[in-house]
């Protein structure tokens, strides 16, 4: 049944991505959500959005009409269900509107709660991340792999990524974040779902954000632990629920890094 | 003339590429040009920068004897000479290490120190953006196109791109850039030279940085004259030297954005 349910997260991905390369490096009627909102970050939410996670939708609604369904842009359906799938059709809007190919389409499949199946997208340069099983997979356009994080060193040999620290809203939380920046070899800004993925390929050893919602989150535990990451919020409890998230490629090093963000 | 210098610089960037993709999202030796330099950013220098450009000098040596290099790894070469080629062959380090397809090949032709052929190659992707003569062209997985900046609006419409913003060391710099941020709809970090193309293909409205040397930047001037845009340094003066760069899609922005910055 899970490798029906791999199957099928494919099948929503590979839909919703032509929908998304449709409107990328296009015109764009974009909704700006955080409008008139002082201090508030531009949030912009596209067509393209709206029309992959539709279109997901209504093939999910088709093939499991007892699961529920969590997305970014439309109300719950059935959310009390079994097994609910949380969508966010285009994760990284603001690289999509940039013309950066670092957005991708999450699927997470939550079993009780619990995130058990994960999926990135990013159809423009044919890249997939999948996690299920306690595994992580990578197919792109030089073939397939298993996803393994790295054999992290300390804090100080760490490279760090997070998609703005002007994000961070909170002051407390932004000091706690640039503490830790300030003990890694090299920070990265302007990641979104992409610095999740790289983390599970190895690339990079921490991931540090706040703010996010569970649409934002969801797909990308299994990817993580999958790959022998970490994934928690900042005081070490779970990261199911989104909020303030760390990701980690090895045990010790997240340690470390939640002293910094705790102390 | 012009087509075969055009030619050639694709051969070069095909063969940087190549070398470059070898390492790409793999272990590397990574030199730290600032180790130990205290408050410097941290500057990674790779095996692939040295293989790729010691590959497109010998290239050059054979086919152009008597062309002067200015590269990022080597003392320049035959300096004085009418035609420069100016080669950087990993833009955007930072990128690279962290397994993003966002850093690039530059390749500049200087004729008595005015760029006038400029080229990038992101090889991952598959994507090239070419300056030449006036125009500026783009191929990529969807095929072959003129790049062309769009129409702007006015700053509190603009799209804004940096590297970090981190990165302007000059606390009066830092001011300037962060006054032109709070001017604008939207600003996105961790571009590199992807920025810079994404603003010819009309994706983005404004590129500011500050400490760019030659090597950085004589490729993307043409391809952003090419393609309608403007680029100087942050006074309007010429940006053929490098330092203190804004580029932007339309004049009536660039002379607004420049205000901002010299206010």
């Amino acid at each position: 049944m899970g490798e029906d349910y791999c199957a099928f997260a494919e099948e929503l991905a590979a839909a919703a991505g032509r929908v998304a390369l449709e409107y990328f490096r296009r015109p764009l009627k974009v909704d700006d959500k955080a409008a008139g909102v002082p201090g508030k970050e531009f949030d912009p939410v596209t067509e393209a959005d709206r029309a992959a996670e539709r279109l997901m939708r209504e093939m999910i609604a088709a093939r499991y009409p007892d699961h529920g369904i969590a997305g970014e842009e439309f109300a719950d359906t059935n959310a009390g269900a079994e097994l609910v799938w949380v969508l966010d059709p285009i994760d990284g809007t603001k690289s999509f509107l940039s013309g950066f190919p670092l957005w991708g389409t999450l699927i997470g499949l939550m079993e009780r709660g619990r995130p058990v199946l994960g999926l990135m997208s990013q159809p423009f340069t044919g890249e997939i991340f999948v996690g299920w099983g306690g595994k992580a997979r990578y197919r792109g356009p030089a073939g397939a792999r298993d996803l393994k994080t790295r054999a992290c060193g300390d804090l100080a040999a760490a490279l760090l990524t997070t998609t703005s620290p002007q994000l961070i809203e909170d002051a407390s939380d932004q000091a706690r974040y640039r503490a830790l920046e300030e003990k890694v070899r090299l920070a990265r800004y302007g990641g979104d779902c992409y610095g999740y993925c790289m983390l599970a390929d190895g690339q990079i050893d921490l991931v540090a954000e706040t703010g996010l919602k569970l649409h934002d989150i969801a797909a990308l535990i299994p990817i993580i632990e999958g790959a022998g990451g970490v994934i928690s919020d900042w005081q070490g409890g779970t990261p199911n629920k989104g909020g303030r998230i760390l990701a980690s490629g090895c045990p010790s090093l997240h340690e470390a890094a939640l002293e910094i963000l705790n102390s």
